[in-house]
């Protein structure tokens, strides 16, 4: 059985979790607060992130996000998610490119920062004026959404991908903390509602990080 | 033909230069310094990164180093750089992932920042105790490569890959910025040495930054 060391929050272990979900692997979830830098932990990923996959019996490790989807999309046949001709390939990539990099660095990652270390570690209070940035930022990516969504199905074609699974996951995080208006992004909230009422996607949405509430919306299906 | 858009101290372009001089891609260089903006660039990739290709005969356009990386493995049989098993792939997959992002963010980064932005943009000196630090990080990835070659002949294994094209394009750019000492790193100055006599490499080594200029070993194959 697979061990998938995450945090609820962690948006790169949440494309994991819904690709396996996806695909039909079972794993067991193991709590990693990787900030906390427990020995063990840096022994399995010297760079000390999550998610990082285990697997005990057939003594596999596999670190890094985009490492541990590219290995369970060449191993299990089952809901190909990086599928099509090569370039359409090319295109999946380019956009989990810019959810893990762009949308992480100029929204996510501040929005952790802020909202979650400051409390659970640093004990300060949120920084107002990175929040509204990380806010003006979210709302131009999801203007990029609906740019997309006015033009094809899916983030990346015509059927779902990988591509989809990595902005659902980085947008979950950014909207548990507060960080997504929703009210001008018709098209994009369309998708991402058709996402929240997946099997794959409701184990996710019912956990909670301690003392971090979400907004009511969150976990709202219809909302 | 290919066009690269590029800049010369851009590591991602770097590891993508590599792979296609390995596999015999034939390819043009167009000069872009993604800071200033330019519309057109822009229109080719909306998040102004460089690298990206584009083949105006077959109209492709690949965004994002590794989506390039992956369709160039993908579509050309020679030379592969990610091959193996799945979990080798993983683990070279792995490393691509701590070059391009860990050392990116900790050493490459902030020499580019300091070195060649404040210089060339915002006309200010750099900042002595971020340098310091970049170079402090150098030393611990420098560690790590130590580690791997005294386990393995090439970063991921047995055979070159992907993992060491983009772990020397990272350290090129450093080493061009005056951030590596190699005093104390005799494996990895032996696997980085190979690399620089390699006919993939010489024409980066060969390139120099306007106003911006190596140390004397940067070029020299035998330093």
């Amino acid at each position: 059985m697979w061990q998938l060391y995450q945090f609820p929050l962690c948006p790169f272990s949440r494309k994991v979790r819904l690709l396996m979900s996806e695909k039909g692997i079972a794993y067991d979830l193991i709590r990693e607060n990787p900030w906390e830098q427990r020995d063990e932990f840096q022994n399995l990923n010297p760079a000390l992130r999550t998610p990082v996959i285990h697997n005990p019996e057939r003594q596999i490790t596999i670190v890094d996000s985009r490492a541990i989807c590219e290995y369970f999309e060449e191993t299990v046949d089952k809901a190909p998610m990086i599928n099509g001709t090569a370039t359409n390939r090319a295109e999946i990539r380019r956009l989990i490119a810019l959810f893990d990099e762009n949308f992480f660095a100029d929204v996510t990652h501040p929005l952790l920062e802020e909202r979650m270390k400051k409390r659970l570690v640093y004990r300060q209070s949120p920084d107002s004026r990175i929040l509204r940035e990380a806010m003006r930022m979210a709302n131009l990516h999801l203007d990029y959404i609906d740019y997309l969504i006015d033009h094809r199905p899916w983030l990346a074609g015509a059927t779902m991908s990988l591509a989809d699974l990595a902005a659902a996951a980085q947008i979950s995080v950014a909207d548990y903390l507060g960080g997504i208006d929703w009210s001008q992004h018709e098209q994009a909230r369309g998708w991402y509602s058709v996402f929240k009422s997946r099997p794959s996607f409701r184990p996710l949405l019912s956990e909670r990080m301690d003392v971090i509430h979400p907004p009511t919306h969150y976990a709202d299906v219809n909302a």
